[in-house]
């Protein structure tokens, strides 16, 4: 690794072949040098989860000048963890996660792998940046976000960003016109209705998960409105989940006496 | 269940067997009929993973008047969603998680399983509480807490909690003191360090995790500080992550151009 370049670390949940995670290489081979870690397989829906009972491993696969490739048998939390603490030769100056294939917009963050690894490089103090792209087409098209990515991260790289602040990023799904540009957004509200199909198998009964994702704050202002309207949806992103608007109105709670 | 009592729904993820969930099972019969759902194994720091690619199953292991109670083979949030769609007779009025064995107090709060199940009630508009002592010690004593536990799940029973809001309580351990009282707080920030002890065995290098909480943010005002001093903390939680403060500071993102 040459320490003239930055480094740049990658990770993603959506397991080391994703088309997504491989275009994201790619681009950010084009700004510095690059180690990446991915997980051994899919981690979609492993939020912020970390290995703590099993014994976590990691490999290299691949190794070229201004480039690694690491391995890890845990989630998208402990390639970060790992990669930052035990296997870089220095700090990586950004961390980028992605492309996922899939929204991460709205409240749907709280299930995300790919957030989960972003926020978690936040908490450390380090850079960092997820992408994720609005469908879950089998074919989807990835390359209309390579210009908004680079540009993104680049000026991640130049100006930083906030102490405790990420930037969660999600992209419109490929149409026929060009993206119109980036939004600076809100995270909208929304949440998924499953319907848990009942099945029988040998076992008996089991639940067969799938759902929706169902909005009622799709407004200006939003990630979700700013993807509808086909804009890039920038949303700062904390791990501060304060309610700060309800601290002085739930003040009464401090009233109750509680040794009586 | 008698529909004239409150129904209070129950989870963890500390297993069925633990200690501080089978004292929160105790104390909520006191309140209202009670509804059960505990993981089949540990979830600690599972966070808000839900199962997608495994069958969900769920099973009855107990049923009496007022009470009923359920084992899942997915995580918490599993169990919420799964109790809550599928397996109750109406909406709980309340849901509580815990009495967790260990702090999710601080930034912990993102691995916390615990208080994954509590964001998964909360968005989905139910009043939710997550409850967890400070403490790792293997006998660890929860009877300093029954009387803040009854009476702020009484609040919250009687009064609701605003939209997109649920309750993250922490305890300090017991002390030779009594509890000086709530406070309501903000969420201190910190994070993990974590030890990653290299070991070998017969297939090579593992990491062994250990580690230690580390904040420079126990300050009046936050849950830290509040645990400190012998106070039970009381954050008022939500789900959007959004980094309020930077919505403006950020717009000259929207002046990267993107399509040339």
């Amino acid at each position: 690794m040459d320490s003239q370049r930055p480094l740049i670390l990658i990770t993603n949940d959506d397991g080391h072949e994703a088309k997504g995670f491989r275009k994201l290489i790619a681009l950010m081979r084009t700004l510095g040098d690059v180690a990446v870690i991915s997980t051994d397989s899919v981690m979609s829906a492993k939020s912020h989860s970390c290995t703590i009972f099993e014994k976590l491993r990691s490999r290299v696969v691949k190794e070229e000048a201004g480039y690694v490739e690491f391995r890890c048998n845990g989630t998208p939390v402990d390639c970060v963890k790992l990669a930052y603490q035990k296997l870089l030769p220095r700090h990586p100056d950004l961390v980028v996660s992605g492309i996922n294939h899939g929204t991460n917009a709205a409240s749907t963050v709280v299930y995300s792998g790919t957030i989960g690894a972003v926020v978690e490089a936040c908490m450390n103090g380090l850079n960092a940046i997820g992408f994720s792209l609005n469908t879950l087409d089998h074919d989807a098209d990835f390359d209309h976000l390579d210009q908004a990515i680079v540009k993104i991260a680049k000026k991640v790289l130049t100006e930083g960003l906030p102490k405790g602040v990420c930037l969660n990023v999600n992209f419109p799904k490929r149409c026929d016109k060009p993206l119109k540009g980036i939004q600076v957004c809100r995270q909208a509200s929304c949440r998924w209705v499953e319907y848990f199909k009942e099945q029988y198998d040998e076992n008996g009964l089991y639940y067969d998960l799938s759902g929706e994702l169902v909005s009622d704050d799709i407004v200006p202002g939003t990630d979700l409105y700013a993807i509808e309207q086909n804009y890039v949806a920038v949303v700062p992103t904390c791990y501060d989940w304060t309610a700060r608007n309800c601290l002085e109105t739930m003040k009464d709670y401090e009233l109750i006496s509680i040794n009586e």
